[in-house]
Parts: structure tokens; C-alpha cells; sequence
């Protein structure tokens, strides 16, 4: 297991929604949001809201709300997303081109600095726009890059060994949707999306009353 | 906000992962698995399983493991994904169709009773060998149907009315991969997937060393 992380991930997150609900503020020209409005936005609750603000210490006062930009900053500033990040995509199939035109990349200053994939059919074509890349070539183009995030949209017996890959190219940080446990070294960080798993816990809840 | 859960979400989150995992061993003819494979197959730590497991009272004997069928019996009942159910995906564009041809369905013993699109180009076409379907259908076919989840995989600005149509449909629990907060009624449950906010999430984790 990763070791722990200082903030709780439930919280951390929340904070990656609220950073995104705020941006969108900011974008149509609000200065200031109150927790009742943060609530309409994103669904968490306006006292969660102000307790997880709690990590920066309190600043919000009573009645005026929170100013929308120092807000937006300071909690970009603690996920580390202040500044533009460039991240590899390995997969240029139906998956992988649905993520690289999902809105909102923007948003978090992630940029997708390269796409790879290992099929002749795909490899020097393009995707959404993008150039791809042979996956065999992710060492040496991220030497150049210097992304340290991957994001795996590839099937489940490819993950590992694009993990590896990854890994070896330096990247630290993993995103992965293929339904396989990566086996990464200690120090590299593996986020797993599975929307089965999601589907399930769904299922539990619309049963239990 | 949602009403609580009874079994705290994270921990549901495990257990689906427990299933599938537990799905595999027992297509691989596994009789019994320890606490300490559980770790190595799932990545949640061996004591976080046995505490998990404390939802169902004990029965795991220490040096002999758990039975795999019992196991997952158990949970899959805990879960209520032990009957095949019926799920409407709508959108069948790049991340509909990735998601039909994701493997696992049959583990969870999920469904895709139908597909539902609104663009004339696919409607009435294939994806992945079902059937699309109008998406001003979905009351009218899911009366016949009965599902009761529904996944949106479709673009943000058309979430909102696909939600409103599958919740009339009769609908209780929805997951949602576009971007945006879905307004439901009361007793509504929505699962939201955003890789985007798993991606702040990483990047905190990877830089917080």
C-alpha cells in the first residue's frame, strides 16, 4: 500500500472540485462566492466546504463570502497545479481519444504533451489533433518532455508494461483506467479509475433503503 | 447533499474491488485466499481486508484464508449485484463506446440493456454490436426494460437532459462522466467520475515529498 497522504484523499478530492467549480466562476466574472453557492456548484455541503478550508487557516469572512480568486489560487497552490503540467497519454483508442477531448484540461493547467500507442495502424496519425506516437519511443521523448504524469487508456494486458515504461521515463505519478493493479516501485503514485467498481457502490445505494 | 451511506463509501469502494478480484481467483479455480493475496492482488493493505470484512461478522480462520465463493457471495449479496441487472449507457460516442468494450460487466453481472444516442448519424446504427437507440426513447423503452442505472457518456451540455430523462424513466442511480453536477430529485444517487480531478488529486500526492 502508498503510504499516507498528509491530507486525506476524500478531502483532497473535494478540493480538485471546488478548484474546478471556482475557475468557472472566474471565468463569468464573479468576485466573490459564499459556501451556500460553493454547495449548488459542486454538491458538497457549504459546512464540509468551510471545514476543508480549514487547511489554509481561515479566511472567509461571515456574510462577504470568500473572494473566488484567492480562493481558486491558494487551493491550486496546494494541489500543485498552479503551474502548466505536461502529461503523457498511452492509448490512442476510443478511450484515450474521449479523454484528450474531455473539457477542462485547461482548467487544471494540464497539457498533453505527447500521445503514444503501439499500433502501426495509429502510430504517425493523429488523434483529436494530437500526434501519435509508438509507444516504444515514451523513454526517450519524455527525456525531452519531462512529464510526471502518465495517464494508461490502454487494454489491461498492456498496463503493466506501459507502467513500466512510464516509470522508467521518469514519470512518478499514474493515472490508470485498465481493470489490472499496476506494480509500481515505492515512491510512484497510482490513481485507478474503474467505473465498474463505481457501478457497483451504486448498486448498494440505490438498494439500501 | 446525498443522505448517508450505511457502509462508509471508501469502504464500499473496496469491497467492489474485493469482488472482482475475488471473481478472478474463482475463474482461476481458487479454492481459498489469504488476507495477505487479497493484498497483493488489490493493493488494500491485508489488515484493512480482514477489518473490511468485519461488515459481515467474522468468519475468515487465521492459516486457512477465506473461501473465494463464500467470500464473494457474500459481498456480491452485501453489494446487490448478485441478479443480473439491466443498465442504460447513453452516449455512444469515443467514451461509450470504450465503455461497452471495457472487460468486467459479466463479473459484476451488470447488463447494457440498451444504448442511447441522439445524433440521427448513430441512431439506428452499431457500437460495439448493440444496438443505438434515439435517446428520446429512454422512457419509452426502459418501461419495457426496467433498469434502474443509468451511465451518461455524454458531453456536458446535454447531461442535464439525459439525467432528467433516465430519472422519468425510473431510474434511481446514475454515473456520470461528464463534467457538470447533475440536479436529481430526492432518492437520486449519482456517482461522478472525473479524471480530471483524479489528476489534482496525483499531483498533490507526487509533489508533497
Amino acid at each position: 500500500m502508498t503510504r499516507a497522504s498528509r491530507i486525506p484523499l476524500p478531502a483532497l478530492e473535494r478540493l480538485s472540485t471546488y478548484v474546478r467549480s471556482l475557475m468557472e466562476l472566474k471565468s463569468a466574472g464573479k468576485q466573490t462566492v459564499s459556501s451556500r453557492e460553493m454547495e449548488e456548484l459542486t454538491g458538497v455541503t457549504a459546512a464540509q466546504f468551510r471545514k476543508d478550508l480549514s487547511y489554509f487557516g481561515e479566511f472567509g469572512r461571515r456574510g462577504v463570502g470568500y473572494n473566488v480568486c484567492d480562493l481558486q489560487s491558494r487551493i491550486a497552490a496546494l494541489l500543485r497545479i498552479e503551474a502548466e503540467q505536461p502529461v503523457l497519454m498511452v492509448g490512442a483508442g476510443n478511450l484515450g481519444s474521449a479523454l484528450i477531448a474531455y473539457p477542462g484540461w485547461n482548467a487544471y493547467r494540464f497539457r498533453i504533451a505527447a500521445v503514444f500507442d503501439n499500433d502501426p495502424q495509429k502510430i504517425g496519425g493523429e488523434v483529436r489533433g494530437l500526434h501519435v506516437y509508438d509507444a516504444g519511443r515514451i523513454v526517450e521523448l519524455n527525456a525531452e518532455i519531462g512529464s510526471q504524469i502518465g495517464l494508461l487508456a490502454v487494454p489491461a494486458p498492456a498496463a503493466q508494461g506501459v507502467a513500466g515504461a512510464l516509470v522508467e521515463a521518469g514519470v512518478t505519478g499514474l493515472v490508470n483506467f485498465a481493470p489490472v493493479k499496476l506494480d509500481t516501485p515505492p515512491g510512484v503514485r497510482v490513481r485507478q479509475i474503474s467505473f465498474l467498481r463505481e457501478l457497483a457502490v451504486l448498486s448498494y445505494l440505490i438498494h439500501q433503503d
